[in-house]
């Protein structure tokens, strides 16, 4: 596998490999990686070497390590397998983003949707990982483990899987995606300079604290309850979606609308997006990536995972429902792109609660998600702030909804199993509803305040909005020099 | 993880996670998790509890107990991800119907195939499932299950993953599968309401039924056999997508071709797609995700599993050759939309037989399927039958002809082991082709006689198809309010 | 499952399955399966028919059988997810090299890589597979396994994995990649038979060779080295990218640069893309997939596949950056798809040493991938040589550095587990990045030499360039009878 090692191998190691010289020889060789593993089990590992011969030194011990190592194993397995679907919603929020808006403008949301991803990458390893999950005295900030430093990649033998790359993978792409929440609501207008410096900030400080307060043990909201009732949020609904929802609101609000967004009389007008296609093919691949994003949010691979998943499922497609039925009432044809937003809506809204809720939960949670977003994209559009793809409605306002839904629907059973599709209320009372609504309003603090701050910087600084001829070109052209769309080439001859 | 659950935990279980306090604390917190978990397989997790200080409790049976779980846990992560992939052919679906029909009517495919996914996961959840996999005393369908109802969701200490969310979100993805494959076969003309009441009826009851009388131990017809050759579907090549072809027949034949497709002399004129691009990344799509549908019903993550995948890449691979070489032939030019239709012509042929046959088997009959196709096509389009997909061809033809084939190339090996590449031919005989066809014919007659019904009272009730002046102007603007593409967008300025 | 199976066992195995007649009975059947899968490891499978009533009788070597079996089919399961996410690669090369090519061309670029996943597959399973890793006398080719002949299915009881399907649908998928590079650089030119028949020579027979004489115990190179310094290419980014590289730059050249790629001068002008987007969500297509590709190459689930995620996600980023700001300076505009060739720049240079390599190595190896990605672009396109989407620079040149960058950037550590983020710097020296670079310059004259006769060959019988009429109407046209656009259907009414 490198160089290093396989000096101390046979030959045929890692993709020197193949069908080798003999069965019996890879045999041995497998035994010996075995080995080499397995520093923190020796036991395990010399009884693995020692093979059927030795019967008699195999203890009960040494098999439970051996066992417990294939636990550990498949967590890892479905944090990797689930960090990749999440890591997928880039392209699905890209999809969307470019899909609800004008071609003009595709090259340049395709770059903030690349840039997200690899700054957010680059950043959540120098600081942001840290920040968010390096240790501290009980504050708002982690303050170590910056460049993976005191990252360990062992997890066999009694090592903790969430202390090793699996861990910082599936939290990475997470930050990537908080992120890249905002690009929609500042579509079509941002300098792409000012993007990126924003999209620096938010994955390497704002995002992290957020984190780093509730979902660390060490953070100092971690413990956040009255009484019995602790707030909970289980893969993000505000620690992630609405956290993402306030900055792109933040971001609307500093950059004011596009022009001819709203008509001399005030009224807003509908700037059609261009390709409804891409808009759908993306929410499929942002719901494909959320079964990642809800189940890997287990950080186990367990019997919960698939209750996370089908709770999930059951309300994007009651979000989907939801939206449809109200923009069908409201305007009389059943507006796709709404659709597809119900899809998103109703994924937001059960992220909080993907655990916690009843099958039948999630499907009231999900649809009422759906009806929200609709009357919310109409209200921030009526108060003149111009968000395009409705980014602040379905992860800002569905993603406070479904925070709040954990303490209106979650079940009271104590014992997750066998619980299926037992009660819908939850006995926690008026306590949970208000520890959630508190765990939100803190979350909105904190994001709109901080990315105030930066935008404003931003502003002053390298500017945040093009020139009206930027805008009115488009950005493709403005900020990247050429056309996403090659049409001419698109004629016969 | 949910807000009760941590109650009973320590602060920084589920999501609230992270480096905690420190790694002894969560070992030791990752311990009582796996009591909890542990309800039926009490012994073995006492003495996870109790660790390697107390090695002398740990007995095999508590050990064996814990080897099993980590099987079942192998199982239910295989059928999530398998689930998973079978979800995004949704996607796939999507882009094959858009890119093989006119730009006017992407929105509605989108939209109806974003309606597939949101009502039959609803419908399934209501009804269907217990429609399907609810037990009964040996008949047509499920009488209990009803809203999952009596789902468990332990597995773990000997209980089965197939009675567990896992099974539930692996058999929804099938269902939606079967119902979408309609929607190509009544593009560009079907009334949106229509098409959502089909899609429920299909997903909640036509489907179903079949699942129930073949796949459930249960139904009537889960025994058909002639002396030892029994009927078999392993994945759904007739359950799952001869029904849907079926359907995707009586919806054409109802709703009669679109305007433009026959000459005033009856001959079929061709009405172009208008994006071969969609429809061949939604070939990869389809064909990605159809790894999931074929080796995730195995049901288990076994030894078998990989062959279930090598002759579904090889049956896709032979089918594009089939399609390919044929249409090359008749027209002198390699039609690309026909070479993807021959890859899923491949797929579905293999669907039936993916674990039966050896993998020459796999490569004949996929090639005959793409072979078949191309002929099917043309004949279907030749009678009057206008489908703008060929979904008819794909899945109801095709799978017709994956089913005969396991009563031609299954091989004759009963122990799967070793088998590999053995003998092409199965030693069964006539029996179980004869075998085949009554089940193929059982399963026609129930779908295309139910989905006649249907059709019949749609048209009757909310009316089948849209005006010709819907249809001239797209079902984008007579039914969803706007264009799909905003080309006036694309111009620069 | 397969009929034959089926007979010998109740009724509801294999999808003849669901909540059938009894638990009870159902668990019955699963340890018949059991048994049948668990001929090699008998008493394993005798203990577990037993069940608890007969707990004197599990041994420790049955138990640890067990386990064994366990870790076996983790291995299996995370090569399929790998080689699953590798196949998806192909609509991710399918999608860059459309959009960076002119739309009347986008059918035959769809038919190109569609063909090369079944001429590949097809070629891989017949031959190549046999060539690559059959066995042979230390030699440059194996002479065995073809048509898949002497492989096994079983890999329980103490079987190998990499002897088995699994083991064969991660290479096939390789093999497919590696021969879908040279598409892009043989755009909008080459006659559709020609590209076919390269297709399946580099698939069957000069890919396979390098394999088996790299990778394979038996090679003739597997022992590659000077003195203690081993050739190290872990995931192929000489092996599987530069090869591809260096026939795309044969063929580029063998072609000749398209019309009007030069001006009367001989100065290369540029020829734009159609679509961005198609680019950009290709690429993220490309990165999710590349995921599979190094990690999976650890050919087992162990602790390292999370290090090689974290590298490969860290590298691409570093990549993107890097290209970012190289065109950014050189044109005063963030270029989106050289941005996009700088994530697939530092995917390749990372592929030879995602283990080897820290966090901190993976980001300078990755940027200066991207770096380099800009300058090798326009340095070949100043040569004459027209590859319309980078292929030659970003996996041939790329390939280079990433696998002489093993040389420069592996760290010291023989232990691989506990190093995290270790040194940055290599003690093997100048003999490592020597050995790296002998291993490097015999894969180039292997695949020059032999792509160039191969081209030669294809010129004099086949034709390998269309005429210019067909080049200036597109190839969707002149190969496959229709264009791929249809854009009068676009047009509302």
């Amino acid at each position: 596998m490198t160089c290093t090692r396989t000096e101390a191998r046979s030959p045929s190691r890692g993709q020197s490999r193949g069908l080798s010289r003999s069965w019996e020889e890879r045999r041995t060789r497998s035994r010996g990686r075995k080995l080499a593993f397995g520093l923190f089990g020796i036991l395990g590992a010399v009884l693995i070497m020692a093979g059927p011969a030795t019967a008699q030194e195999i203890t009960p011990d040494a098999l439970m390590a051996m066992v417990e190592d294939n636990t550990a194993l498949l967590a890892s397995l479905w944090l990797i397998v689930a960090g990749c679907l999440v890591f997928l919603m880039q392209a699905g929020f890209a999809l969307v983003e470019a899909g609800l808006t004008r071609g003009k403008n595709i090259g340049n949301i395709m770059a903030k949707n690349l840039a997200d991803m690899a700054i957010g990458a680059l950043a959540f390893w120098a600081v942001g990982f840290g920040f968010a999950f390096g240790s501290d005295g009980g504050s708002l900030i982690g303050t170590d483990n910056f460049f993976l430093s005191g990252m360990s990649e062992s997890f066999l033998g009694g090592g903790d899987v969430l202390a090793t790359p699996s861990f910082f993978f599936f939290q990475v792409v997470f930050a990537a995606t908080a992120v890249t929440i905002a690009s929609g609501a500042m579509a079509e207008r941002t300098r792409f300079p000012a993007y990126l410096a924003f999209s620096a900030v938010m994955t390497g400080f704002i995002y992290p604290v957020v984190v780093h307060s509730f979902w660390h043990g060490d953070g100092l909201l971690s413990d956040l309850a009255i009484g019995d009732a602790r707030f909970s949020d289980f893969a993000g609904s505000s620690i992630v979606h609405s956290a993402g929802g306030w900055a792109a609101l933040m971001g609307a609000i500093f950059l004011g609308p596009r022009i001819g967004k709203y008509g001399p009389d005030g009224a807003p007008r509908a700037i059609p997006g261009h390709n409804v296609g891409f808009v759908v093919v993306g929410v499929f691949i942002l719901w494909f990536g959320w079964f990642g994003f809800n189940a890997g949010s287990e950080l186990a691979m367990d019997e919960a995972v698939a209750h996370l998943i089908v709770t999930t499922l059951l309300a994007a497609s009651a979000g989907v429902f939801g939206a449809a039925v109200v923009i069908w009432r409201k305007t009389g044809a059943m507006g796709v792109s709404m659709a597809g937003n119900g899809a998103l809506a109703g994924l937001v809204s059960i992220t909080a609660g993907t655990g916690a809720l009843s099958f039948t939960g999630s499907v009231i949670v999900g649809f009422i998600g759906g009806v929200i977003v609709v009357y919310s994209v109409l209200f921030i559009e009526k108060r003149g702030v111009d968000d395009p793809v409705g980014a602040v409605s379905v992860h800002g306002v569905c993603g406070v909804w479904g925070t709040l839904a954990v303490g209106l629907f979650a079940t009271v059973d104590d014992a997750f199993l066998g619980r299926a599709d037992a009660g819908l209320f939850y006995g926690g009372g008026f306590e949970q509803l208000a520890v959630q609504a508190i765990g939100v309003t803190l979350i909105a603090a904190w994001v709109l305040g901080t990315s105030a701050i930066l935008f404003a910087v931003i502003k002053r600084t390298i500017g945040l909005r093009v020139s009206p001829e930027e805008e009115f070109d488009g950005l493709d052209l403005a900020e990247h020099g050429s056309p996403g769309y090659g049409l001419e080439s698109l004629s016969m001859g």
